[in-house]
């Protein structure tokens, strides 16, 4: 399986660099909520495929070829998902608005992005609701994945757990396309929470931990989840799930979770994702940076922004030549295989 | 300051093995909020000095014999502090009792246990309310240091941050007493957060990015902080962490927090340790085992209890043999004056 030149295929990038068009009009929308004579209308938003290129030439796509990566597997902002705002109906145009600029991108730069799908969550609605755009995304977009929140209301996790049946109508359909799901929350508004240094990894560690406790993947085992940041605290804690998963009487991690849970590289430091490589088999790992995205400065340390991942894949002495294929491209094909089946089509 | 035989203190140890009368009369008194009739007296709860020897003979003493660990810094049972539940007497009265409770271990046993006390916290209520029991603990129990969470609300996180100028009041005492606190959570009542496999991990990963985000030590330069569990996942995203700290304009983690916080070893295997070890300078690790508690099994992989921390610290090859008197025992001595003050009375 293994190749010369592998594909770097980053499975984790938000168009955080979109236009200020779009946060004008999402501003514009908050303020509707209240005051429905301002509440914009979706035609409204005029972003033009120049002001695209823009934002990407200069940000995404000169930092993936600076760093040498192929292919970013693109979503919208997370932090700018903000399901807690308003009702469904807010998120549903949001989410609408967000997926159809991500699909822009990566109409305009087919060689380098794919899109990745967020759904209109809101607080208490029965996630059935998001169906409809999924569905959309994967039709008329292209979708390869999607990014499920497991804490709508933005850090005051009020939803059930994901192993709960609420869940499981994103789920059946998860399954029926095939379709993986990053558990990306968005924004904090818990004061106690900082959005990129508290909730995201509280989230990733959270979100194990809820896998860890069911047994989701009997009743769907096909289905597949990314657990970002580098699994949150899951792999430095690596010691203390295996105890846990054997007091709860649980296989092991291996069999119990992972043909079904997958961590991304957006860990900052080589230590860390020495650690990764060290506790999780490879076949679980997918290279990522979420760039350009929480952490945006040059580490004194090493000359390098924290963010640019494969500097610590490269210099990583744990895995092998096989294995750093499959990190970087192996892996994520046999993850995201709609991904995998759209580059077979154009012979990558 | 090194020396050939350090003494090994663990400076996280809970009363999880306490008698089962214990319990009993929490149930009783969690009875009791609902129904005063049934409240129980203090005076109800008998538990005699051999009810204690046997639950700590058999347990914690005869674990620290085996591994080879002197002196536990002993709290209350964490998941059982819950001060969620009741009003400020309720917690008020069950912190006393298991206070006392943990007074009368370290008064059997004064050369293996030292006191650590549990707050009356309560949601919503004024933490200068816990000054009595605190100071009582001090100047009665000996007590070296406090268990203080963040969380009183188990799990909903409603008390602002610990940069918040709500805590003062004991961050003023903990100063006058060079009291240091471990930052704790005890249980979850909420669904998503499992206690041990999520809630606890999350609240150290929290605290230390509050800690971050803010100036605390400004304020209170000699404050000190006990992050349990390693840090939670502070440590495994350490890069995150030191570009979070650039982006917020703070100074270098060494010098905004690591003269305040320091993180004890609760990680339960040998690639955790050495990540810890890596990152965080061994001026700021202090030995810890938190046992008996979350994790009770053996680890396939190695033969022994998951929980045996010293193994890994003693198989770490990244410290030296000074620095590993200093984790030992140089580092909790310095931080836990009291307890340092005490041990020297003793000519220890």
């Amino acid at each position: 399986m293994s190749k010369a030149n592998p594909l770097i295929i980053d499975c984790h990038g938000h168009y955080t660099t979109a236009p200020k068009a779009l946060e004008a009009w999402r501003n514009a929308q908050i303020a509707g909520i209240k005051d429905p004579s301002v509440m914009p209308k979706v035609s409204d938003l005029k972003i033009s495929d120049d002001d695209i290129r823009e934002t990407i030439d200069n940000n995404q796509l000169k930092l993936m070829k600076e760093r040498g990566s192929d292919i970013t597997l693109f979503s919208p902002r997370a932090s700018f998902m903000a399901h807690h705002i308003g009702d469904f109906n807010v998120s549903a145009t949001w989410a609408a608005i967000c997926n159809e600029l991500v699909y822009r991108v990566s109409n305009l730069y087919p060689n380098n992005f794919a899109t990745v799908a967020m759904l209109p969550q809101s607080p208490g609605v029965d996630p059935a609701t998001c169906i409809p755009e999924l569905e959309k995304c994967v039709k008329e977009y292209g979708a390869v994945g999607i990014n499920l929140n497991p804490d709508p209301s933005g850090g005051h996790w009020t939803s059930p757990p994901l192993t709960n049946k609420h869940w499981y109508p994103i789920y059946e359909k998860m399954v029926e396309y095939d379709l993986p799901a990053m558990i990306h929350v968005s924004t904090s508004c818990n004061a106690c929470f900082h959005t990129t240094g508290a909730h995201y990894l509280n989230a990733d560690t959270t979100a194990f931990m809820q896998l860890l406790e069911g047994d989701l993947f009997k009743d769907f085992p096909t289905l597949k989840f990314l657990v970002p940041h580098g699994g949150g605290a899951a792999p430095y804690h690596w010691g203390r799930f295996r105890g846990l998963a054997m007091m709860l009487n649980k296989p092991k991690l291996e069999e119990h979770l992972l043909n079904n849970i997958y961590f991304d590289t957006c860990v900052y430091h080589q230590p860390g994702i020495d650690l990764l490589t060290t506790v999780v088999p490879s076949k679980n790992i997918l290279f990522a940076s979420e760039m350009i995205g929480a952490v945006r400065a040059i580490d004194p340390q090493t000359g390098f922004q924290f963010d640019d991942t494969k500097r610590y894949i490269e210099a990583n002495t744990k895995l092998s030549a096989e294995e750093k294929f499959q990190v970087y491209e192996g892996n994520t094909r046999r993850v995201f295989t709609r991904l995998d089946a759209a580059l077979k089509a154009k012979g990558r």
